[in-house]
């Protein structure tokens, strides 16, 4: 049965140096992403907070895609901005400038016809304030969490008190090293769910994603793309599809997590294909159908598998 | 119908410098590695040449697999060497002398009793000695063959003349770009396939492997190992594994074709866990069924994959 899912992360405007050009004011966050991501899949309860200058044509367009946006604190002074440079070949980037503004002092406060829902993702901020969400729901069925680099150094207990809460882990594979310090990437897998989390996504941008579970490991490959414009969001739009398709399902179940792993890698591939979040803006469910279609011939291979006689 | 396997290539001894120690005298050599992997899976005959200090021992080895050495010309003088240094991290590696030795003036000579053989794979030599090898032999189903850059940048011409009469070419995804001049992995794809090989493999190492055919892309990953000893030999051991799994069926279907990149990949992995061939001259057919099982779980979603109403 089709159950909602919470999410909770930042939302912001983007200020993208890429090698195609400059671009200002673009609509981004993690928030931003995983939502419209997961609004393909299921209806999506949206927690953050915007400034004065965010308007409302974003949280407008989230609301026609069936999420719920009542929990968007809307704060005096200015949405969280990130300016960054993107290298050539757009593996690399650079932070030129972070303005936290009223992202400085978000606590996330959930709203009562929030505190029942089933599915919960969220999104990369301080690990207490994760953990503070988890303290305002009812037992959700999934709990998963992205975090960053910033939140394994610099708050290593409160992260590893938000990991025993959650079920899923989503990170990439280097951060998956740096919070196991191990480089082998099974070994470090091995490590992290020891610390709470049943199940981890590690994912590797172009390389696609792993899943690690009770199951052992499952592979989804990135979609090999003619041309990759921005690759900003792309990761949320990979936990958001997740979380979606998931929560489409309104149970975990080990096929379903895996056929999950698809539609989120799905989502991924679209973010990259325009600046911001401008794609996955556009994709109708005609387009999402044909895309999920080509990853199912990708990796098809007739289901039997055993060594020739 | 299990059919037979045409091998032509190198048999050498390396010299490895590794993270973990020095190695002298290890059997390596592209056709080695090929037979081995492919061994598995179907009859093999081989050519190639060595010298007079290459012993009994490796052919003999190759022969109990079902491996028809009657191609294996013996030649006066010194086997093929190659010396090489692997980086810490094993990503990369430097060439610290070639000693071509009797590899020099290898021309193959393909036995009678070869010239009937269906399959057939072309390890990576002059593509004017691989173009040679199909002027020897009577139409075989499917023709597949290996290069390198050194032969991309030095022998353009004879290269594409080669690549108009292969049915399959299986490289890396450097020598796709270098190739076709394009960096877009899909796009030197396209490229390439155009100027000869229907089907395209390209390797991407860790990140597994892209098939390109005319039903689209598929893809294979690369399996997770805990521990990586040794990368050499492990592109020819996916090459021999693919080759031998397609010749044990007896034709090519694209369903075969897909599995195929599983049990190429299943050798892939084998190859690098142990110092040169070692593992794979160590494995069962029943460690081959375990993990070609492993593969099968990391890449299973049920078949059905369709976006949630």
């Amino acid at each position: 049965m089709k159950s909602p899912l919470l999410i909770v992360g930042s939302l912001a405007f983007d200020d993208l140096e890429m090698p195609t050009g400059s671009f200002k004011n673009v609509v981004g966050g993690a928030a931003t992403y995983c939502s419209l991501a997961a609004s393909f899949y299921s209806p999506v309860r949206i927690v953050g907070v915007v400034g004065e200058d965010f308007g409302d044509a974003t949280l407008a367009d989230l609301r026609a895609r069936g999420v719920d946006t009542e929990g968007v604190e809307h704060a005096k002074g200015k949405t969280f901005r990130w300016h960054g440079r993107y290298a050539d070949d757009l593996m690399s980037r650079t932070t030129l400038d972070t303005q936290l503004n009223v992202f400085a002092d978000f606590n996330p406060k959930i709203p009562a016809s929030y505190k029942q829902t089933p599915f919960v993702l969220l999104g990369n901020i301080h690990p207490a304030l994760q953990s503070a969400v988890l303290d305002q729901v009812d037992r959700p069925k999934l709990v998963a969490a992205d975090t960053m680099n910033f939140w394994i150094h610099g708050e290593p207990a409160a992260l590893g008190e938000l990991l025993k809460r959650l079920d899923l882990l989503i990170i990439n594979d280097e951060e998956a090293r740096d919070l196991s310090g191990i480089s082998n990437i099974l070994r470090a897998a091995a490590d992290i769910r020891k610390r709470g989390p049943n199940k981890l996504i590690i994912k590797r941008g172009e390389h696609g994603a792993l899943l690690f579970d009770d199951d052992g490991v499952f592979f989804a490959p990135a979609y090999p793309l003619e041309q990759v414009l921005d690759p900003t969001g792309a990761g949320d739009s990979f936990a958001g599809g997740l979380m979606g398709s998931i929560a489409s399902l309104g149970e975990v179940t080990p096929v379903g997590l895996r056929r999950a792993m698809l539609f989120a890698s799905a989502m991924g591939s679209f973010c990259v294909e325009d600046i911001g979040p401008a794609r996955l803006q556009k994709i109708t469910r005609v387009d999402l159908a044909a895309r999920i279609e080509a990853f199912r011939r990708m990796v098809d291979f007739g289901g039997e598998l055993s060594l020739p006689a």
